[in-house]
């Protein structure tokens, strides 16, 4: 390979940590079938196949408004990393949304932060928008549409102490 | 979030080992521009942008036949993982094919083997097809469209001792 001249500058201050990166997140048509595909190909037994909880427990907002979406889950161990299946379920998502444009494929990369409205206010300074957040037991998420200049969602993961957790 | 029933059982027997998924490869329009956007948000400088060698070196194949085609790559490293950009430049390619159907968008996961013809073999007997091979210094790559199975191509890379290395 030849390398080529390094061009721009840019400010040291991360917004994301690249050490706290943690999860791909894979949408998929039908999250039982893709478990069992994966499941074969590592050499591991089928996960457990989980449901996000309903709107009134996950708080979930798409585009700034609630909504019924769930979502179909199965986790790997891929070394550090975990690999995560979705299958959209009911209303509108970012999940659905992906799927619908671009078939199956990678939907976000992950990376767990603190201070998640800050982070999410210093990546709309670089060009993200905030597509959808929820919570989940024990944290909370945010996906962050970065596709103008990094070319993805990223989905930002924060896990509270219990007596901060949303309930 | 509610566990549901597990259906199915596998072979335990790997393909692809978890512990040695070491990439994910992320094909965009313009590699210099995308790098420093990365290198902004994870703060960290620009890396080199580097282009593949050309064919005669690289031995790239597409689809069964040679193919002109050639990519700017840059790398950053995501905690244990690399994360591979990827520009397609010139002739048909995976990349390219991939950047026209879908745009910008996560392209591979990749996961270093041993005996890369037996993987592939494997692989092909799961549902995958051989999409597109190569060799670079010290080793050789291939991309196995794994599309129908489990959303997305796998790339196995495997490393040669040096007189084993293509030239």
């Amino acid at each position: 390979m030849v390398q080529l001249p390094i061009t721009g500058k840019v400010s040291m201050d991360a917004i994301v940590s690249s050490k706290r990166f943690c999860q791909v997140g894979l949408v998929v048509r039908d999250c039982e079938k893709s478990a069992r595909s994966w499941a074969g190909i590592l050499g591991v037994a089928p996960p457990a196949v989980m449901i996000t909880d309903d709107a009134n427990v996950s708080h979930i907002e798409y585009r700034g408004s609630t909504t019924p979406a769930r979502a179909k889950l199965a986790f790997f161990e891929l070394g550090a990393l975990q690999l995560e299946l979705i299958e959209p379920v009911d209303g509108p998502s970012t999940w659905r949304d992906f799927l619908e444009a671009k078939g199956e494929g990678v939907h976000h990369l992950a990376f767990a932060v603190d201070g998640m409205d800050r982070v999410i206010d210093n990546l709309g300074q670089s060009g993200g928008t905030l597509e959808q957040r929820g919570d989940y037991t024990g944290g909370r998420y945010g996906y962050v549409d970065m596709n103008p200049t990094l070319g993805l969602v990223l989905e930002l993961l924060e896990n509270m102490p219990v007596d901060r957790a949303p309930s």
